[in-house]
């Protein structure tokens, strides 16, 4: 991988070492402060703008049963000073895949979109990364 | 919305007018060329590479059930030479919601990403604008 890319599946794994310690102030500081931001979370209508966005972070976070969950299989996308990267969730309800959508701010790469969705699980599962 | 919103909500528009056509070459030429492609259709595992994704069109446009699909409540959002687009997609089964993710490539937009999941019905449906 380039430097960009494993910079990019690094700030991935910040997002969701963050949403596994539940961390809402962590979340905040991932995500994008001068591009606009959205969510998608899984059977939720689409959320636009960072006050709707980190408000459902705290929601989940902070709920009285914020999932577990560990990513797999992070695949990133980088174009210049954008990228996506594609990855596995999985959580105790089931197997997720993700888009999360990044953008470079002060060097660094900073959310700016997630989406996810269910799927069947992964073929082979045995190269999972687990966060526990 | 400025002249690259614009144009990415039109090229966004091109992707369901192909979806529904069941134009399969149209389809082809609406996805990057220069950029690494991807793909997540609804409860597939994700796809990787332009041979894989542009496949798995053709194998849903050409399909005995080739879904109809109107698309509606295009929101873009522009980072420079990237965009994404979130909207909802109508659908027989019900509704989904996408995310379509777009790179600058010889002066317009090519789609490099697309993911699509349940969602509820959008909560006042009489803003769909449908394709039909």
């Amino acid at each position: 991988m380039s430097g960009d890319e494993q910079a990019v599946v690094s700030a991935n794994a910040a997002f969701y070492a963050a949403f596994q310690a539940r961390d809402v102030k962590g979340m905040d500081a991932l995500w994008a402060r001068r591009q606009p931001v959205a969510v998608i979370h899984p059977g939720w209508p689409p959320l636009h703008g960072r006050v709707a966005v980190l408000e459902s972070w705290r929601r989940i976070l902070e709920g009285p049963a914020p999932p577990e969950i560990a990513c797999s299989r992070a695949w990133p996308y980088v174009n210049g000073d954008s990228a996506f990267v594609i990855c596995y969730e999985k959580l105790p309800g089931g197997d997720l895949v993700a888009t999360n959508v990044f953008t470079r701010e002060d060097g660094g790469w900073r959310i700016v979109h997630h989406q996810a969705g269910p799927t069947p699980p992964p073929a082979d599962d045995a190269g999972s990364e687990s966060l526990h």
